[in-house]
Parts: C-alpha cells; structure tokens; sequence
C-alpha cells in the first residue's frame, strides 16, 4: 500500500477528528482504511461481524501502548502495539486472527506522525497475518495526553490439542528464552534519556506467532509460553512460579544478555532481567524436548539466539532463585515499582 | 459485591502501579478480580481462552472512552464503558458475552476514584450479562492524560437468520427512535462547564441489548440498528443514508427532545440533532412491522419513550431532510468537527 496519503486541510490533528462527523470520516477515509483495508473493516458498522469454524477454541487478549517516545530504534508505536497483542494471543497456544485498534489522539499531533504510526501497525498486521478488523478514534485537548495512545484487542483461534497455562509448568522442565534479553527497555530508556547508547541498541519489537507455530508443532506439549514484557524476565518467571507453585532456577551465566545492554544496565544501576521486551518468549517444556524446541526456534530470525536459561524444580514453591557466576545463590524477587515507566 | 476494597499503602495512582511489578499485581488482585472475578479472568495469562458454540457468528467491536468529567449526573466513565460497547455489539444484532478493559490511568488519580469507576463498571456488567475476560493497566506520568481513559472490546454472538446492516435501509422502512434525544451530550457540557442546567438533566447511559433482544425476537425482519452517540442522530443517519443510497425524511414535530435538553440548547445555540446520546437506539425496519416495534420498545424501561421519527424514501441519495414545525424542508447536514469535544 501506498503510504502517502494525501490529507487536505490541516497538517495536525484537530478535536475536530475526534468529533463523529465530517472530519472524522475524512481521517477514516483517508488514512485507516486505506491502511488496513479488509471486508470486515468495510462493513463499516458499530462492530463487524465473522464467523468461526466449528469447535474453535477462541483467545481474547487487550494491551494499552503509551510508549514515550512513540518512535525509537527498531520500531515505534503502530507495530508494538500489534506486535505486542498478536504476541499474547500467541502466548495462549492461539493464530491470531483480528485485532481492533483504539486510538486517543492528543490535539496537535502532525498528521504524518500519526500516518507514519499507522503505516506501521499495517506492516506489523501484515507480517504477523493478521487483520484490523475495528477501531475508533477519540481526540483530546492539547496537554490532555501524550501524542497519541493506542489500545488494540485480538482474538485468535486455539488448535485443537494445544493447551498452555503457567500453571503447567512442572518439575524437570527447562526454561527456554528465545533470545537476547533487555534489547526494548533499554533502547527507550536510551531514547527517551538521550543516553547515547542508541546506536548500539535496537528495540526487539517483532510478532512471534510464526515462530511459536512452529514451536508447537514440532513440540505441541509445550506447557507455558509467556512474553516478558513489562517486569521483564524476572516478573514473567515469578509470575509462573506463583501459579504453577513450583521453583525456577536460573543459571547466570547461560542469560543472553548481549554487551550494549549489560553496559547500559550497569551504567545506570538496572538489573536486564528486570527490563522489559517486546519481541522475545519464554517457553516452559519437557526437558526431553529442549533439543527439539532449540532447533525449531533457531530456524526463525526472531529466535536464532534461543537458549536454556534454567529449570523448573519442587524447590520452594512461587521462588524464582539464579545460581550466579561465582556459584552461590540469589532470589530473583519481583520488584515493587518499576524500573523505567511507559517502556510500552 | 463488596466495592469497598482495603487498599494499603498509597491512596492515589503511582507510576509504580503501572510497572507490572508487585504494585500492579496488587490493583489487580485488590480491586479488578474481586470486582470483575470470573473464570475466563481468573486464567490469569496474557489473553483468555474460550468455546463458542459452533456456526455461531462472531460481532467484534472497540470504543476508547475520555469523557470529561469522569463522573457525570447518571453515570461515570465506567459504565459508559461498559453500556458503549455493549450497545455497539447488540446493535450488531449480537449477544454481547465478553469484555476486555484497558485502562491508562495519570499517575495521581485517587484510588478511591479508580475503585468507584470500576464498580460502576462491573455493576454495568452485571445488569448487561457480560463478563469482563481480559485486561491491561498503564500508568502515564501525572499532566500525561485527563484522570483516566477507559478502552473496552466486546465480543459477542450473532443469532442465526439475524442481519443487520446500514445499506438495508429501504425505501418505505420507518425510522424509530427508542427514547429522549440529546440528555447524555448536554448533560456532560453542562456538568463541564458548571452550568447549573444539571439538576434537570441526566445522561442516559444504559445497557440496551436486552431491549434490542425483545426487538428482535419480535421482529427479526429489523433492516438497521444504530446507537446515535457521537455526532448525534443526525450523524448517524446520514451515515446510514450514504451507505444505503437512500433519503431520509424526519418530521421535526416528531423528534422526542426533552425540555431540559431543547432549553439548554437554545440557550447554547446547539442542535439536539447534534448531542450524543448513550442509552438510545435508532432502528429501521419496515413499515408494516412499526407497531409491533413500538410496542416492544415501550415495554423495556430503556424504550418507554419510543416513537417513529421518520422514514426512509427513495428522494435523493445519501441525503437526510427534515420536515420543520413551520411544514418546510430542511437538509440535515453532518457537522464538520463536532460541538462539544469529549463528550464520550
């Protein structure tokens, strides 16, 4: 698609956009479905309106995206708020299917900001294979949010067989991590902060639903998949050993976390496995699967640096705990707060 | 339920809240689970997992909801939130089921409110018969939004041999009006601007798919279904105009506007053509089938006052006329931006 639209009338965004009539139509007209046009989107109602094949086990999932800066290294806004929901539903075992896109525009935002958000969320839809099926635009006054907001829910369909849950994680399993760990967070601390490490970092924004398809496949007894977004990989763990009452051992030395981010962290006192990603899973399984899961996963650019990082014990339920490279022991704790705010 | 959750520690809204740390598993487990807590919800992972029953079609619908103020003589964000997408759904012709809730909340904002909020929104559920499945909090910096914005998606079945859509309008179809036109739009100005007209004035935010059910059941041959919020009833049916290629005629002595509503109006110089509405549904359906309608309508609480409004000719296409007090004609045009901005 053409991503040049060509708006009349003003360059920015007006409450006028926002206000359900001619305005709202010409932003519609011109810019969304020109974007994500569909037939669903088409039919142009309060909702639209599909059907599922028989015996369909459907995944439902919402995330908000308030990322400041709304660009930065490796992606903006638009795709990791698809990227971002196609990732959940993929995370429940599900082929994402649709997504809706809610937008809150702050007034004064310039339209080629937003046209280039939305040009970037149709990619993001595309690559993943996924359709936006409905949306809505609200505008506030200047000063009443940050540029812009976007909500998107996504429903996807569960094959059958498949069923992922935390609390499946089970003694003997391994902990696989798909890649480099810390890559998003740090990349918007550095953007936002103007550290300078930008050059050196990327945000690892990216849909993994084809590569966990692919996981599933060959491995369809995978008991957890999870994406390790905000709370990073340490809030991810301690979240499934809570509900699987189970302990999580790391090694420290096997963590993929690659130099520019190590060398942030440190620079700035952050731990990486507290720091969020935006294109990385964790994948909870049989150890006599691990050999198999690793290849898989090592076929697909997104997990091409895919490896064991620890196991599921009987030790003490709920703990995630990390043997260090010195060989002792330390409690990997969630925190109480956050490290960065609005890192998505 | 109890609403009256024990908060500990801070009684307004951290960024920490936000984080995916401790803090926001806190929010979750204090105040969304005991006010939302169903099964669905209670899966606890990225997204929810669930059947439908198979042959079933699907309607899929978002809304972002900013609405200034957050509380409003006859509701609050909260259940406007949840009546929104509920409505959009049943206008669908659907059943709405399932819910999921984004919330992007300022950094500040009094607890106390939040739990108010969602309270109103789980009350707003419960008489709706939908569940809220799935949910994401964001926590922006304090002067980065307006208190707090409130996305919902809905989800819900669309009964067999149901259709219905804007382009089946059809010359010879009656437009009814489900009840008192413009009460949720000058209820929110006047609240806004202090003035003084509230004390006879009240949104009408409500649940309408029960009433939209009855209608149905009663008569399935119903062509279109719109609630008219932004932009009005005049928006909407020029909507409805344009996409079905035909003419809709109103009679202004038919129009239900309240005398609260039409003296704010005049006195503000706006049109209650114009003013949102939020418990109200536009329905057009053949002629011979309009008593059985109205009788419906008039027996759900939502649609006492329903009468006919118009009806839908084959003049000139994609245009809405009405015929004035004075009996002349009138073109009912689409506002370019809107009157009054925030008003959902």
């Amino acid at each position: 698609m053409d991503c040049s639209i060509p708006f009349t009338g003003s360059d920015c965004v007006l409450l006028a956009h926002g206000g359900g009539g001619r305005m709202t139509h010409r932003l519609i007209a011109d810019l969304f479905y020109p974007a994500f046009g569909n037939p669903l989107l088409a039919q142009d109602h309060d909702g639209c309106v599909f059907s599922v094949p028989p015996g369909v086990r459907l995944a439902y999932s919402t995330d908000s995206f308030v990322v400041d800066p709304v660009f930065f290294p490796g992606g903006d806004i638009g795709d990791l708020a698809v990227n971002g929901t196609v990732n959940d539903l993929a995370c429940c075992g599900a082929t994402p299917l649709y997504l809706t896109a809610g937008f809150i525009l702050e007034e004064g935002l310039p339209l080629k900001e937003l046209e280039r958000i939305v040009c970037s969320m149709q990619k993001a839809a595309a690559k993943a294979g996924v359709q936006i099926v409905a949306g809505d635009t609200k505008v506030v006054e200047r000063g009443k949010c940050d540029k812009l907001f976007i909500n998107t829910s996504g429903i996807g369909a569960v094959p059958e067989g498949i069923r992922i849950a935390s609390e499946q994680a089970a003694p003997g399993d391994v902990v696989v991590c798909s890649g480099p760990i810390g890559c998003h967070g740090m990349t918007i601390l550095s953007a936002r902060e103007s550290l300078g490490f930008e050059t050196a970092l990327q945000s690892d924004t990216a849909s993994l639903n084809r590569m966990i398809a692919g996981l599933l496949e060959a491995v369809p007894d995978v008991h957890v998949l999870r994406d390790p977004t905000r709370g990073g990989v340490s809030g991810t763990l301690n979240e499934i050993a809570h509900a699987a009452g189970v302990e999580i051992l790391l090694e420290e030395e096997a963590l993929p976390v690659p130099e520019a981010v190590r060398g942030a962290c440190e620079l700035l006192g952050l731990d990486p496995l507290y720091v969020a990603n935006e294109g990385l899973v964790l994948a909870i399984l049989p150890e006599k699967a691990a050999e198999k899961a690793l290849s898989v996963l090592r076929s697909f650019d997104e997990g091409k640096g895919a490896v064991v990082i620890g196991m599921v014990t009987s030790g003490t339920g709920g703990l995630v705990r990390m043997k260090t490279r010195y060989d002792n022991y330390r409690i990997v704790d969630v925190l109480s707060g956050e490290q960065l705010p609005r890192i998505c």
